[in-house]
């Protein structure tokens, strides 16, 4: 077994501090890393020790391998856990660290690379029998070979450019009929948005869900899955609430994806904590799209419902310890929301709204965990992603969580910016997201701004409270959170 | 079934604010009674609404039966949850409510009484074979007497004056020849100390725990236990240091103590949550103490381990609810600790040290909760119980817990005032504690107020920290949290 003394976590925010936590309680000492941008942040006091690696950019700072090894050697430092974005996924780093006889708390550098490649990945699977998205490994151009292969397939089928992204040339075909003019308008329009025309097909899922799978493995080859992840509320593309476990599925189809995401993390050898992503069809049924190698935000949701620390099993796994549980031990308990509190404005498309936390007042009681990375008076830095924190919530059922997940952003102060709380606490009580029955298409289908414009009810209670705080100071019995006049007339009811 | 639409909470602090949380999240509008002394209490802002009912002191605002009543009727309550202590197991209040025709979230006046009288409560458990401290029922002075009934008890027996409170007039007797003048100094003690020379005899317990089993009985007959609490960790007689389950109970204990506290509520008809009292003997042997008709402080351990909101249990069987349960689906999940934060100094007896709260900031993560009434900047009422707040962990094990108590205290940043929370990281810490072999008295034999000056790391650090942020005004790229001259060197590593 490793010895692992003091360990660096090359990351900041919330996620330098989660890792901090659970490494004071295992009794491990902690070095944070910090740009200048961030030297109040409270990564850097919740840290037994920290240094400075940089200007406020990442590039000249948390993405410094160079520098996180100094670090390293100078303090002693026996491993690394690097978050989740900056080095954590980078094939690079681990092996800097392992010739710097370092651990990484994380996969071998093979593992990130083989999963870190659409096409390496889909081999690496290929002998797993792991359902993917039906369509063609290489793009092409040819009108014939495309009917073949979208007959193959089953209409409606997906075409989208090789060299493409953010929708632009993907187009949907719903029949034979229609592939010719789509086909040839597909290429037309990457051609000239991208300089190359070829395209690929696969079969277009018209109602997707994002699923994702957490899986643990050890050094000895062990490998279990600790349910699965809802995660198909997204804005921007990018996941703004979670919950485990996901509502749609039984329990056969839980035992199914989970074994499914089990033999992807096999088929690279994989060690330590790591999220396998599905793509969900109307169906239910599951088709494998990628391995995130690393601690995903979102895995709070997870601790929550199974009762395991997960960076505490990290750390265990990277000093060689087997894991000390079977898939049988493993239990939901519950079922957890997790909605992503960014500094964004959700009235205007999610744009960040940066600025100064003039007010920020946590959530608390029975069932509710916030983890951050700010204080009240801070300011949201530029330089990094705008996320503030995480609030979780659980309950013993789906409804107890949604409602304390209410309950919770109600109670959550957040004045001086914009945040995605507003826009998560419309979500969670929408019909849509009651029933269960969402995709990623959620925000386009049901929200527009306005519908958060009847949410300044808050604003108003907190003005009206403002008022009574101020004619408290001159009559301190008269103090009443009243709104009608009837209420106020009973304030001093005891006279 | 009763409809409760809204809810007055008779009460202070953090059980106030406990309740309305529940109540919010069960879409119940809420209102606060809160004393001049409480204006800007967060319980107030936190209510719907909230009145004024009295002056500072209790006696004339939170226990004023008709001011709490008028406001039931001029805001149209349906029913008050009265916390614990105040107004929560006066009889007469629960009778008063009926007559007005409003909800008592809580069992009925009868069960008080019954369980708030020892005698009768012993009479009235007399046909469910209740294990009891054997003993004699009636105060006696004649020695012959005392010989005879000693001797069936079986010794050591512990003579205790019938008028007496605080250990006065109590004395062990560990034989025969020890009765007669244990009985005459006892006798002579309790006439001089209060004019009345009798006193009871029992069987005396030399290490004595106190452990306590929740039960939540319906209106139709029902009634459930949700395991048992150990709460044995006192200073003054009063609890400081809960957790559950006990670490000394097996399955079959367990499940023994959990039936015999059921019989003790169905003595009393039982409606609503309540908790049985025991004492256990260095064999694990239990014996009922007393019944406490009302939500306990340490509620949040059992909350923890089951996963139920006791506080929407309650106001479901308020309504008329069938308990949605059975016993055989109560399960134990992990472990909680729980530790009370009051405004006390440990180092001085435990002395109420009443001031403001200059720096409050408290600790979050997985498995942490903080239970309080106060925010940064308020100062502690010297009109009530000086309890600020309950800090709880949840771990996946006993030890889990444990751990994460002691990083959770590190994290609590309170200045202003002395709190429990040195004394409650040191005694957690301590080997006795750790084992699970403790008893009442580990504050008499483990701690001495000396055992904290080495606790003054913590401040160093403060003190540290405080020095370097000065320093960053000028240099902000040398802002670190090292100590040794070693570790100042690395900080500009990067250069």
């Amino acid at each position: 077994m490793k010895n692992i003394k003091k360990i660096l976590i090359a990351n900041r925010g919330e996620i330098a501090i989660r890792v901090i936590r659970s490494a004071k309680e295992m009794g491990i000492s902690t070095v944070a890393v910090f740009s200048e941008a961030d030297r109040l942040a409270p990564h850097v006091k919740l840290a037994d020790e920290a240094v400075c690696v940089g200007p406020a950019a990442s590039a000249q700072s948390y993405l410094v391998i160079d520098n996180i090894i100094k670090v390293c050697h100078d303090l002693n430092v026996d491993a690394v856990h690097p978050g989740y974005g900056f080095l954590s996924e980078n094939a690079e780093f681990a092996r800097r660290l392992k010739k710097a006889n370092v651990i990484l708390i994380g996969p071998s550098a093979e593992s990130m690379e083989v999963m870190g490649d659409k096409l390496a990945a889909k081999k690496a699977v290929a002998t797993y029998n792991i359902p993917m998205v039906p369509g063609i490994n290489e793009a092409i151009e040819d009108l014939a070979l495309a009917k073949k292969v979208a007959s193959e397939i089953g209409y409606p089928v997906l075409i989208k450019a090789s060299a493409g992204g953010g929708g632009k040339g993907m187009r949907v075909v719903e029949d034979t009929e229609g592939l010719e003019e789509g086909m040839t308008r597909a290429i037309s329009e990457a051609k000239s948005a991208f300089g190359d025309g070829s395209v690929f097909i696969e079969k277009y899922i018209g109602s997707p869900r994002h699923i994702e799978v957490q899986v643990l493995g050890d050094e000895h080859g062990n490998i279990l899955h600790l349910f699965e992840r809802e995660c198909s509320i997204q804005r921007r593309h990018q996941k703004v609430i979670e919950e485990a476990p996901s509502s749609i599925f039984n329990e056969e189809k839980r035992k199914a994806i989970g074994e499914t995401a089990i033999n992807v993390a096999k088929a690279c050898n994989y060690v330590g904590a790591g999220t396998v992503e599905f793509i969900v069809d109307e169906n239910h049924d599951f088709f494998f799209l990628e391995m995130n190698t690393r601690l995903q935000v979102e895995h709070c949701v997870t601790e929550e419902i199974t009762g395991i620390d997960l960076v505490k099993e990290q750390i265990k796994v990277a000093r060689g310890e087997k894991l000390s549980f079977a898939q049988e031990d493993l239990k939901i308990n519950g079922h957890a929301l997790e909605v992503r509190v960014y500094a964004e404005n959700p009235k205007n498309n999610f744009l960040p709204d940066i600025g100064k936390l003039i007010t920020y007042k946590r959530p608390q009681g029975p069932g509710v965990r916030v983890d951050d990375g700010y204080e009240e008076g801070m300011d949201i830095p530029i330089h990094y992603d705008p996320m503030i924190g995480k609030l979780i919530t659980k309950g013993a059922t789906r409804k107890e969580a949604i409602a304390r997940m209410s309950r919770a952003i109600d109670e959550f102060q957040i004045n001086g910016i914009e945040t995605t709380l507003s826009f998560c606490k419309y979500a969670i009580n929408h019909d849509v997201f009651v029933s269960g029955n969402f995709d990623t298409k959620f925000v386009d289908h049901h929200f527009t701004p306005e519908v958060l414009d009847t949410g300044t009810e808050n604003e108003e209670k907190i003005a009206a409270i403002m008022a009574i705080m101020a004619l408290s100071e001159t009559n301190p019995a008269a103090v009443s959170t009243h709104k009608s006049s009837k209420q106020w007339k009973a304030r001093n009811s005891y006279r």
